[in-house]
């Protein structure tokens, strides 16, 4: 069941994977503690990357679609997980509303989101998805391609809540990323709960702050298990009010990047590493597939905006916050192509993942870009779980297991995230 | 992955199959309710028997054995399930100390307590296995056919504590039966958890009394999703202080089988079913193994006492309490042989199960005896997981979900048993 991988592991990840195996324990006490005092996102997907020497998140998102992706032996985990979660939050509740992203396009989001309703409806809630597209002004129901179909219902705003045409959810689950800002509709509900809470949407997130988090959550955990957090950690420099249009704008990502280049090669001699650095552009506050472009020489960014494609461009327009993001290599490949596996998450608990693979892209490449293929991973086998004894490198299943536990701390980075950004928080005014 | 079963099933369990189907979301949330008011036995295993007509627990074991026999794939559904345990008793848990049979003979049982050893320990705790028998002087190292071992240490008391040399576990997970009684060693312990606590075991347990507790849980169930509770409960009759050895004994004994065998037949002529009613015998308080014999015809009772074999006649010597239990076809078969599932639920989740098969058996006779082998339950597929949609009859994982709730029922009698037992309890006196 676990995809044929080419891995090159050589060195301090090895000393990686063997720190973490043989703190399992104090990792696993570590995370519950850490639940006792702080929520974690109620669905969360973790984009991980590995290079071999380094094993990293370089994305996170609160809003995770692809569910469709994951192994269906691991199904009856997310339901366990989705059982646990609502045991949590609302114990007596009955009715769950899915709120889709407005345009659900292909037949590939369908499919996510029909696994996501199977979810809910196994952990015993009766499931409807009502959009809040204007477009859908009628129930409108669209056929899969495996027979089964979806029906987008129009919400209706009715008081201080949310819901359907005789459906009245006692929570609302968000699987809209409200990129272009969170709607007036979602707001001000009344004794409904909405998951995740509205902060989480990319109108409040910030990749610098989350990166800030994370980089706090990989030093502790670096303590706690005796290892320099870098080889879990992406360095990152934010930058603010840059306009790429302008030849100021581009000087100031130039050197910028030729810093953190610098401050990467320095890591790379320490550890002995021969690849060459590389920097990855990304918007501060955009949604999914916010790479906008690979940097292994600051002097070529002037080109590689002139060079970019139309979508790109539109995204770099005028004053715009970025963040670079120090390049983490993947070093998987199904066959030929390259991978990164992306975990996914509900509740606390590790329900499943999929490596997102790309033929045409390079191995300092993002790879969330269309031509990307899934293939799911099969972490219901005993892959998410490691083997004491066997040795370090030799086993998938540990490589699966360090890779929940990247995943996890990711959540939990965003999880610390949410509770600075709540606005509803007493320390925040 | 799912065993090829020949079930026979026609006439009302395909009605109750509907019902439970239909009724899913409302059953998981009146579990969710139930389960915010009491606690679920730490684990549980329950056998089920299909009679196509009927469908119904005829034990609960709350000390199960046998965890070898799940499937792998199901592995991380048990560790979730674990880690939300541990969760909610003792988050801050470091150390568990397993305390197996006093026997642990069989490699059979040793594979059992490695399988629960790595179910906690990938739960994240340091496990060790302590024993209380007094025939385990010093660590001793016993050898399993994979490669793996078992170390059986000697318990320390302590104060009141007990623990190994140099390990002080937070969590005590008893896996005795104790069905010689408690003992004294387990007594006055402070500031450990006991698992599951000491009157879940033989010395206190009384068939009668659960089956009296399950009794009223299927009522209420059957209530909730509209079906007559018979369907789902084996009715049964307590005899109390029977000596079988003497005349009285035996007369009272085939009056009150021929009691219950009447109320039986009443119920089928009711369903129009056409099999032959049987009657089992059980201690009311024997562990496991504990049916004597297959009642189909009162006056056979006297014989059957007469040819009982030396084990089972040792256990009517003397003054005893009985339970007779309408006894509860299996229409299950793996190729020629007759199956029943157990079902194995960790805190308040089902995660997995296997078939006892028992080639030499009839469909009216008790299975868990010499001679049966075990066939693991692919549960972990979609297999526990209901579909809606297909018709019922037709869909193994229909009949999986449907297993799974009896099996919940059951438990969750157990946890109402265990409350009115606990002599720590308020209201006990």
């Amino acid at each position: 069941m676990v995809p044929h991988l080419v891995t090159a592991l050589t060195g301090p990840i090895n000393e990686l994977e063997q720190r973490v195996l043989d703190s399992m324990p104090a990792i696993e006490r570590w995370f519950r503690l850490e639940w006792m005092e702080h929520t974690p996102p109620f669905y969360t997907a973790v984009d991980v990357r590995n290079a071999g020497f380094k094993l990293a998140p370089v994305d996170t998102d609160l809003y995770p679609s692809a569910w469709n992706h994951l192994a269906a032996p691991m199904l009856p985990l997310a339901v366990q997980a989705a059982m646990a979660a609502i045991e949590k939050i609302c114990p007596e509740a009955r009715n769950l509303l899915i709120v889709p992203e407005n345009d659900v396009g292909s037949t590939f989001y369908l499919s996510s989101l029909a696994q996501l309703r199977r979810i809910f409806l196994m952990a015993g809630l009766n499931v409807r998805i009502g959009s809040i597209s204007p477009d859908i002004k009628k129930s409108t129901t669209l056929e899969l391609p495996n027979g089964e179909s979806i029906t987008l219902e129009p919400v209706l705003r009715t008081k201080g809540r949310l819901g359907l045409k005789n459906f009245d959810p006692c929570t609302i689950l968000m699987n809209n990323e409200m990129t272009a800002g969170v709607p007036g509709i979602l707001e001000d509900l009344q004794g409904q709960y909405l998951l995740p809470p509205l902060h989480a949407s990319w109108s409040t997130r910030r990749r610098s702050t989350y990166f800030k988090t994370y980089e706090e959550v990989a030093k502790r955990f670096g303590k706690l298990i005796g290892v320099d957090h870098w080889l879990i950690n992406p360095m990152f420099d934010k930058c603010s009010d840059v306009d790429l249009g302008s030849a100021e704008g581009l000087e100031v990502l130039t050197s910028r990047a030729d810093l953190l280049l610098a401050k990467i090669k320095k890591k790379y001699k320490e550890y002995g590493i021969k690849e060459k650095p590389f920097v990855v552009v990304k918007g501060d506050n955009l949604g999914r597939g916010s790479g906008l472009m690979t940097v292994r020489d600051a002097r070529d960014i002037a080109a590689l905006v002139k060079n970019a494609d139309n979508a790109v461009l539109s995204l770099m327009q005028g004053p715009q916050q970025f963040i670079l993001q120090e390049g983490v290599l993947t070093n998987e490949r199904m066959n030929d192509a390259v991978a990164e596996p992306v975990v996914y998450m509900l509740d606390r608990y590790v329900v499943g993942g999929f490596y997102r693979v790309h033929a045409e892209r390079g191995v300092d490449e993002d790879l969330s870009a269309p031509g990307s293929r899934y293939v799911p991973l099969a972490f219901a086998e005993s892959a998410q779980l490691p083997q004491p004894g066997i040795r370090p490198g030799a086993s998938a299943p540990n490589r699966f297991y360090m890779y929940g536990v990247i995943a996890r701390l990711a959540m939990l980075a965003s999880s610390y995230e949410l509770e600075a950004t709540d606005p509803n928080a007493e320390h925040y005014t």
